[in-house]
């Protein structure tokens, strides 16, 4: 059978151990593909009921529903510590990731520079750049090579968020242990969608998003972990109520927590970590073994089809071509990037997301996105552009992307 | 008729010009008697339907959502500066009430020494440990007195956790601006209880939680206000994509947006923030003239209840008698108040807060407390500590209180 024809695609569906996960989740439009799951995964079904379980249990419970949700923030880290391979107290749920960002890199930085890559998400590297201010540190965003000379503390992305690019954590980890540099993974494009140990590669420090892979909903709280040989070393720059060692004895001074804990800050919100807890538990229920094999398989048919169909209509692939060194993401460059997402979105409901200045990213969850929809998508986005249905399209872009 | 008198009460509900407000929340049970809306308000019907429609929304429109919900937390932060006297574009719905006092602390703190009262609720005090330590500044937690002399920053609560003590939020504010002395006022346990107006008393900095009597939900995102004359002075210490002033020109140095939005660091939890809306307007819906005229009203009947009834049988009135010098709670002194509360809740569906060591805290939110149930809960506590039911509950207390 020709590997790029649908009927191929649909073979690889019917024998994927992944299948049935895709009716865990709300499929709102049969006919709209979803390629922008690494901005924001779908609403699995579960998430749905736990939501309305939950606000039915503020209305009934009231305040006496504190004594189970005191611990959601530990729970869902639990749940996530089995995505990335941590042990089970060494993760927590909370704040955003900026803030999380934040308190780990304030926390683990004891002079020295600052360091991280200009293709790192911004929001990484403004955190940088206000610790900086505030401590006089040395700043530098540094291209190719790290440059490990007087560094105090270095930040990476474990998957480049426009290229899909995936970094190599146990080699990149080892080096900077034995060169004594605290090291913060930022893993919110691979949490979930790649196979995470972070616990066998010695990583010490990492945060993470939930909304993206682990299907947690628009905004809900990110993810830290603190390797457990560093929870009595490390405290948080922002002290709170909940990282106190006993909460609920108010007349003392600040005492932090000698677990994980001693990261909360204020009250977590309830509403959005329950959703995570049941993203992370479904994403473990799949297992990543077996996500991250369909992942490579979709990005490598993506690949393939761009290469013999895309290619003559002048996109180039962005993204590495060894599904080893990428993520779940592929991006594809063309001058007229932005119109013919536009019209990949409102002609055939194909939704990727649009990276300036000339990225189409197409973010491929596995749980709920078949090899069909791969080959349709590129059919799709084929057909439009050789048709210049995209010149029908403003060439600016819009505020959101 | 005796004013102390369960008819005058009921006389009272009748002509309550609040009293249909009751039918907008969520009353799972009509015998119980929920006295710790200052810990958790109750569930709005409009919250629930809200929930389940964004529920929905995030199922159905995936990150096309997204245009709408991006300034969700300056629509959240819009219909709270209706609550406390501010005006729209001040107020930004974000993060919790420790986060955003460690932001606002770091942001106006210029040197000399952090002050708060050793009453302040745990958290602000841990605050400014955390940032004292951070900056090698003077912390000064005071008795009495504000100290003045070589202050850099004060950070006081409006209304006491424990006592239900009201500060003079404006005579306060005044000499803190004579003497140049920035200052963070916590309404935590007064917005949507009190009548506040920021902007009339000339306040420029406060912080405040949404879950107490905004009715917000459990860990519902907390806000921040920040007077429009300092936007372009005062910069968070966290630097994040949502502060950003061009937010997804992913490519530039941070440069703070001009608005009060540099003071947003991560993406904000959007489950959670539809709800702090809600509870808004809601509230704005009633007004704070009538529910703190209500508020008074009830305190004042609690504490003539507590003086007649209660105090014969060791219970103390530990809240300012002058109502204009209280918040919305009362506390209540007893040498055996721990097993009292247990025996409260258990037995008689009364729902009141312990505060350590001695205290229970009743705390009134008008919008949904009729004055028959502040009677009938004074008539059980007094019932039940009179028969001595309390002595069969264990003396230490729990973990949650």
């Amino acid at each position: 059978m020709d590997p790029l024809s649908r009927a191929h695609a649909e073979a690889l569906d019917a024998a994927d151990p992944l299948a049935a996960f895709r009716e865990r989740f709300v499929i709102a439009d049969e006919r709209r593909i979803y390629l922008d799951g690494n901005s924001l995964g779908r609403l699995p079904v579960a998430t749905r009921e736990r939501l309305a379980a939950l606000t039915e249990q503020w209305g009934a419970e009231l305040v006496g529903g504190w004594h189970e949700w005191i611990d959601v923030p530990v729970r869902a880290g639990a749940a996530i510590a089995g995505v990335i391979g941590a042990r089970e107290h060494e993760v927590l749920a909370c704040d955003s990731v900026t803030v999380n960002l934040y308190k780990l890199a304030m926390a683990a930085h004891r002079g020295g520079a600052l360091l991280t890559d200009r293709g790192n998400f911004p929001t990484d590297r403004y955190v940088l750049e206000g610790i900086a201010q505030e401590r006089g540190a040395e700043l530098r965003i540094f291209d190719g090579d790290i440059p490990w000379e007087g560094a105090g503390l270095l930040v990476l992305s474990h998957v480049d968020y426009r290229s899909g690019a995936l970094l190599d954590l146990p080699a990149i980890t080892s080096e900077a242990r034995e060169r004594g540099v605290p090291l913060i993974w930022d893993l919110s494009h691979s949490a979930g969608a790649v196979a995470i140990d972070l616990h066998d590669a010695g990583a010490e420090l990492a945060v993470g998003c939930t909304y993206k892979y682990l299907n947690a909903g628009p905004g809900a709280p990110a993810f830290l972990y603190v390797a457990e040989h560093l929870h009595a070393q490390l405290r948080s720059p922002i002290w709170g109520w909940f990282g106190q060692s006993d909460q609920f004895a108010m007349e003392r001074d600040y005492e932090p927590d000698p677990t994980v804990r001693r990261f909360l800050a204020g009250t977590p919100g309830i509403l959005g970590m329950v959703a995570v807890e049941e993203g992370a538990v479904l994403t473990a229920k799949a297992g990543l073994p077996a996500i991250r094999a369909k992942s490579c398989a979709q990005t490598d048919l993506l690949i393939a089809l761009a290469d013999a169909r895309l290619a003559p209509l002048g996109f180039t692939v962005a993204s590495p071509r060894d599904a080893a060194a990428r993520g779940s993401h592929v991006s594809l460059r063309h001058p007229e990037a932005w119109p013919i997402t536009r019209a990949l979105i409102t002609l055939h409901d194909v939704i990727p997301d649009f990276r300036g200045p000339d990225s189409l990213r197409l973010g491929i969850a596995p749980l709920y996105t078949r090899y069909a929809d791969v080959w349709d998508a590129a059919d799709r986005l084929r057909g439009l552009v050789s048709r210049g249905e995209h010149h029908d399209f403003p060439a600016e872009r819009d505020r959101i992307t």
